[in-house]
């Protein structure tokens, strides 16, 4: 059989270890495929560029226009991040008829819906395994893997940055601005790195997972998102000395009001094997009512692991690509016309546990009042320490660890403790999840 | 679109979960596949035996032929079990032009090419991703989800009764025969255990990893195999002294001169994520050139784990029903002609690391004896721990790690030196792999 044509938009790092995934791998992808995928056109906006690949045999353009609507094309891998020419050029792509494969989260997390409405009436297939958690083929396990199951809920470790910073906080007790610079001379962390630590990177890719795990539509707007810039070593290792590993997670949750959709920082018992994942791995983990909990674990980025993921799709839509779209799986693994439109929560809607840190006088009468406040409004306590004041302090720090309850709730109690004489500074909140199996 | 009928042979355990999973997910599939798929016809040996499942609209019967010779059913879903009755059940099933999805892990290994090119020639499908591992779609992950990889090695826990064993004996430093009366007794493991406790069950779903991770035909005679019911809780403790846990092992390697294909005690170092899999649960840990290392956990067996891949199966096949035979996945993820015919390595001929254990005399001259026989084979030591006699003895037990050597060279150095007059009785071998990311 004749090779597939594909068109590659963008010769970055994940294009260019597309490139050389393709090429050194030729005979083993052939050898599955039963054809071979070649990338006759790629678009770069500076040729001059050095590159991680070869691109001998390849016909190079800084106008993307002539991928997208050269005839010969049938697969056109987008590449270049972002949602603004990124989303004209897959769109435009789609108009043309072709298929598109691509790695882009904020993309698909942002304009998805849009984007699978034109593929579907155009007969062409999206593929984005490579948008969520790299080289993990998280999407095609729960899409097609788990099929026969109503997912209840999962959890995700999936920016490896983030990851990397809490791993190196807990390892070393080192502070988060300090592990950040390092990240960021490490190449681990952008300058920039608003993205993956305050969790928009994290939340674009949880709005996918959340879609086809439930059937709903992409909701991006409506996820709740905390950062990881407030955790201190301290936190990390009361934490620790709870029993438990602060991991910025992603989780999004059936409930019959709707569906939980939030990133923050969040403990995790120590003996989950989701908070052994350490350093710039990924993993999620997931519950099925037939299968119980399965969890995914990989590299979540990288020139090779996000092209492994560019690659399987390539293959997948090599294989079906004369085949009726009736016979291939949906974009958002639910037929579109049996996509549910069940409201996202409110965040102050959600019910979870709480690890509350507060600074207060050492004197009589103070923990009781804060108990109080929290009995008050049905928050039970599962564990206190108090921590004497350090020389030259007058303050101890309280923590707590509370059973679940309505963040609402929880939201009052907080605002009451910040009130009282005798708490000094404000109250810090992460929230506990059991992730029980 | 009309639902897709299917019919079952086996109404056990896993029969049982089966109808439950796709009576009670109904909605859930029928909104993702497009089309409801419907189990109308069930045939089991007792039809008075009590079930776990309710079987109102099924026509029930004894005689499979009932099943596999109707012309209304599309699938034939096989979960008999045992490579006798079965076999010749989806061989009939293939021969009518059925496709068949099945949990059947020892028809498979022993019995798969022959069904797979009767498949491939009739143009039906043959689908078994509940053969291994239970619930986690390994099967698809390593066959269509790294299909951008050539994938170096694998290695899995993949027996749930084995590993429920270890994990007990090292939690609460029990001996084998007691763990295992007790997981007897609660059903894990079968009347007669060597299935699970010798490796074969393992054998058999290493065998079909191996087969689509490298495109080789299944060779499940040429595994070697080994079990654990030598190792002691002694094993167990020295391991973890020196950052060790002991699992038992499927893995399989692509070496220069041949496949590794080995089920046998390893000690893993403590730290890997997989060395942390405890009870009946399941892992498989894959290294693809490209993606880097990827895990996947889950219940490796247990009735709805298993009918969760069943029914993922069954979506698939009701997917492509009437799609042409080349655009479907191949059953060994490689095309039939391009099976490649890398030998399976003898065991003598792999490479390994070793922890040693052996009872010596407490005298001088012993230890410099045994490293001297290690060194004339160019074996290194790693570690050497020597524990002081207990009272009432005069022997030592001398634990041994070495680096990795030839098996064959191991085997030569074990003969001496249980050859020597100081040492009593038999050497522990236990393989040490590093299973480095």
């Amino acid at each position: 059989m004749e090779p597939v044509k594909a068109g590659l938009l963008g010769l970055g790092t994940v294009g260019g270890g597309t490139v050389n995934v393709l090429r050194r791998n030729a005979e083993e992808i052939e050898r599955r495929a039963g054809r071979g995928i070649r990338i006759t056109h790629a678009a770069a906006r500076d040729l001059d560029k050095p590159r991680i690949c070869d691109t001998t045999g390849i016909t190079l353009t800084t106008d993307p226009q002539d991928v997208v609507s050269n005839p010969d094309i049938q697969i056109v891998i987008e590449l270049i991040g972002g949602d603004g020419l990124a989303k004209d050029l897959v769109m435009q792509a789609i108009e043309q008829g072709k298929h598109v494969v691509t790695a882009n989260k904020a993309l698909i997390a942002k304009h998805g819906n849009e984007i699978f409405a034109a593929a579907q009436k155009k007969g062409v297939m999206v593929a984005f395994e490579a948008a969520v958690a790299g080289g993990i083929p998280i999407i095609k396990a729960i899409r097609e893997g788990l099929a026969g199951n109503q997912i209840q809920w999962l959890a995700g470790i999936i920016n490896g940055t983030g990851n990397f910073i809490l791993t190196e906080m807990r390892d070393k007790g080192r502070e988060f601005e300090d592990v950040l610079k390092e990240a960021q001379e490490l190449g681990y962390a952008e300058a920039d790195p608003t993205f993956d630590v305050e969790g928009i990177d994290a939340a674009h890719k949880l709005t996918i997972l959340s879609s086809i795990a439930f059937g709903i539509p992409l909701q991006f707007e409506a996820t709740y998102t905390e950062g990881i810039s407030n955790i201190t070593r301290e936190d990390v290792a009361y934490a620790e000395e709870l029993g438990y590993r602060i991991k910025h997670l992603g989780l999004t949750r059936r409930t019959d009001k709707g569906v939980e959709l939030r990133v923050h920082p969040t403990l995790i018992p120590e003996r989950r094997l989701i908070a052994n994942v350490d350093g710039v791995m990924n993993a999620v983990l997931v519950m099925g009512d037939a299968v119980g909990p399965t969890l995914y674990y990989g590299a979540g980025a990288g020139d090779e692991p996000t092209a492994s993921a560019v690659v399987a799709d390539l293959v997948d839509v090599a294989r079906v690509l004369t085949s009726d779209p009736e016979n291939r799986v949906p974009h958002l693994a639910f037929q579109p016309d049996a996509i549910s439109d069940l409201p996202i929560l409110d965040m102050e809607a959600v019910e979870t546990a709480y690890y509350l840190r507060m600074q207060a006088e050492d004197k009589p009468g103070v923990l009781a009042e804060v108990t109080r406040i929290l009995g008050d409004r049905d928050i039970s306590i599962e564990a206190i320490i108090q921590k004497e004041p350090t020389e030259g302090s007058d303050k101890a720090n309280v923590i707590l660890l509370t059973h679940v309850v309505r963040e609402s709730k929880m939201n009052e109690a907080i605002e009451k403790i910040e009130a009282m004489k005798s708490i000094h500074g404000d109250v810090t909140r992460i929230r506990v999840e059991s992730l029980k199996a």
